[in-house]
């Protein structure tokens, strides 16, 4: 890795972590500069505009969310033992305050508004929720799961499983957050059998 | 109504429709002026200040989806029919893209915030988990639900199925969201009976 790429994967870094408590909305190159202590002509130099620098965070946090949460659950067994890995590693992020904290506040922030931003987070959304749907299906296949379980249905409740969570631990900071989600979790299993 | 507080009442409603979109954080007297075509000065002598006013929004929000949301429901029986009733207009406001929509996106937005704006919104939450919480527990006691059925738990899970249900119709536009948000709401009433 070249230093001034080494440089711009750390200045990313810094960004989708702002970015995650702040919105993504709020990240511009003044903030960055402000917050990584970067002149903003050297920012700009890297990133050339406020949606670029937008754009690129949200590449940079889909990567990081596919290292934290995806590729992790695809080294576990096939069928429910890998479901099961992603959920763990979902929540884990979420307990961090990881990569899948940003798309759900950038999710909330950009429903609304038309865009290359919104756009790429509707594929990033439709992208992951086809892997967990793959996942489930072959849950099926393994004869873990009823034949006629619908694996879209399941990525969906999972998503709003996942996205209760976020709120109940990051919004309302409840102890028993983690423990009503994995019953949640484990309601869902338990229908699909 | 005095002429003053049917101004303030007007411009709230429109403050709070602006910041489903673009979020409450991005509302500010300076926004509101433009959007409203009234003076910035006309809107300080109403709201002081950018905090001042999110705080009222909020506030009008939450007034809002108690009209829209919780007491339609009040006026349905008891027990499971007030569920249900819920339900439907919770899913309604999400279609329109009503108040309840402030409050995904106000959540996401300030969950990382610490201050008077996070605090009431995780008071609105725990109120309203409250009344859901209730409604659900007087299916118990009208034997429409299981004995040991845990309210809190059916509240934190239905707050997660709608959160899915925003996420789907709002970002993903996706045409089968409100069907797999019935039958995920569905699958919780047939857990808990």
């Amino acid at each position: 890795m070249s230093k001034g790429e080494a440089t711009r994967q750390a200045v990313l870094d810094r960004a989708a972590a702002t970015a995650s408590r702040i919105g993504l909305a709020g990240l511009t190159i003044g903030s960055l500069a402000a917050d990584t202590g970067m002149s903003k002509s050297g920012l700009f130099a890297h990133f050339q505009s406020k949606e670029s620098l937008q754009t690129q965070v949200l590449a940079y946090a889909r990567e990081l969310f596919s290292d934290q949460v995806v590729r992790p659950a695809l080294a576990a067994p096939r069928g429910k033992a890998r479901v099961r890995a992603l959920f763990e590693h979902w929540v884990a992020t979420g307990k961090e305050g990881g990569a899948g904290c940003l798309f759900v506040s950038a999710s909330a922030e950009y429903d609304d508004q038309p865009g290359p931003i919104r756009d790429q987070l509707v594929r990033d959304h439709l992208d992951f929720a086809d892997s967990v749907a793959q996942m489930f299906r072959t849950g099926i296949s393994e004869g873990q799961f009823r034949p006629d379980a619908d694996p879209d249905q399941f990525a969906h409740d999972l998503h709003g499983v996942m996205l209760g969570f976020f709120h109940a631990h990051r919004l309302l900071a409840e102890s028993v957050a983690e423990a009503r989600t994995r019953r949640a979790f484990e309601n869902l299993l338990a229908a699909a059998k």
